[in-house]
């Protein structure tokens, strides 16, 4: 039997929590019906020599199996998809990766720029003069997914790890309330947000937080 | 024998000149040797519904083929890889894919977003305020990059489709001299650049903005 282990943050403070890229490899897992382990590091030691082995950038995720250690959420979800029809179909794999793609960098782009202006550097100068192009931006990638989305429940009709990764893009921007200008979008996430490997996904990383809960000083 | 259309900008201005994505998909069909048509949209035309009909997104590249349509320059270098070995080694797929990821979605989110606020917002009054830490978080992503080449020629040793995206993704900060700090990275741009397939796709790109350049009013 082969191991798992998923690594994440041991702590992210509540805006960042159910975001961590650590959640998309958690919920491929959990819907492949694969067992893993989670390890964590501290955000203080994500640059220590020993993890910059496992992560040249000193990130999250990285998965490793008997097959060695892999980086970067999106190769790795593809890599549990190509052991699992249920994620990928056989017949469609270009198809899903190309949405897998889209995800990764055309919705995700603009979407973390907005997450990271407002949660991360709010209170900075250049927010406001910055913000609403990006927010235009936004909208219009928006407008585009929700077309595509009008006639169909998942992105290739079917649910498949494109749709894993699109729903954690989005989420993103969940602390505005864009999404709401998008029906389609709204359903979208949540029909995939409602599948119990999503919540068991969620629940495995936020327990993990909720041990590690710095105490006050 | 199958026919391949890369949809491409008619004309961009010399700054977006040799950086437009279609290049990659040009570069990974010259590698694989498989012969292939230039067809282009003006930006104006790129939200038409006939082009949305390629392109939900109305972006560029889209890859025509018997196959049928494909978006995304990620997945559609990675498609034209499975084909190719000398592009990606049958052994070493999980690893050319994760590449593939760390260049398109670790390395080039800083990258693009200094490209975008120098060269496509200069005069605006946020930039002078966001552009130091953007120009860290570059920084921070060439070291890491750099370490890794500093050993081999290319990200998995040999040539493969990761380093079509990456030099790619590097180029987009072509406009500064913040490579210049990392020797390892400028000669690795440089081994990228002087394919000859490299050359061809550059060519082929550059000859189809000086066919359409517009005659000045
Ligand atoms: N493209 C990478 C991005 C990974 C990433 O940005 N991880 C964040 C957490 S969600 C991180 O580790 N940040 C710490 C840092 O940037 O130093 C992936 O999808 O795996
Ligand atoms: N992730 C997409 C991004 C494509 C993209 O950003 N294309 C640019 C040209 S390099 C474009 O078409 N921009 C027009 C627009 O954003 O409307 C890919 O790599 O194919």
């Amino acid at each position: 039997m082969k191991k798992i282990t998923v690594w994440g943050f041991s702590w992210v403070p509540p805006v960042a929590q159910g975001l961590v890229r650590d959640l998309r490899v958690r919920w491929a897992l959990e819907e492949a019906g694969l067992a893993y382990e989670s390890r964590c590091i501290d955000t203080g030691e994500r640059n220590s020599g020993d993890y910059r082995h496992k992560h040249p950038f000193g990130m999250v995720p990285v998965l490793e199996s008997a097959d060695g250690a892999m980086i970067e959420s999106g190769a790795i979800v593809h890599a549990i998809a190509e052991q699992c029809e249920a994620l990928m179909p056989a017949d469609r794999r270009a198809e899903t990766l190309g949405w897998m793609f889209t995800a990764l960098n055309t919705v995700e782009p603009p979407l973390w720029n907005l997450f990271v202006m407002d949660v991360l550097h709010g209170e900075e100068a250049w927010v406001p003069l910055r913000r609403p192009a990006v927010v235009d931006e936004v909208n219009h990638r928006l407008a585009a997914l929700s077309e595509c989305l009008a006639d169909r429940d998942y992105l290739l009709g079917r649910f498949t790890a494109a749709d894993i990764l699109m729903t954690t893009v989005l989420r993103f921007i969940r602390h505005t309330n864009l999404l709401a200008r998008f029906p389609s979008l709204v359903a979208y996430v949540e029909r995939c947000e409602a599948r119990p490997a999503f919540d068991a996904a969620l629940r495995n990383q936020l327990d993990g937080y909720a041990r590690n809960e710095p105490v006050a000083a």
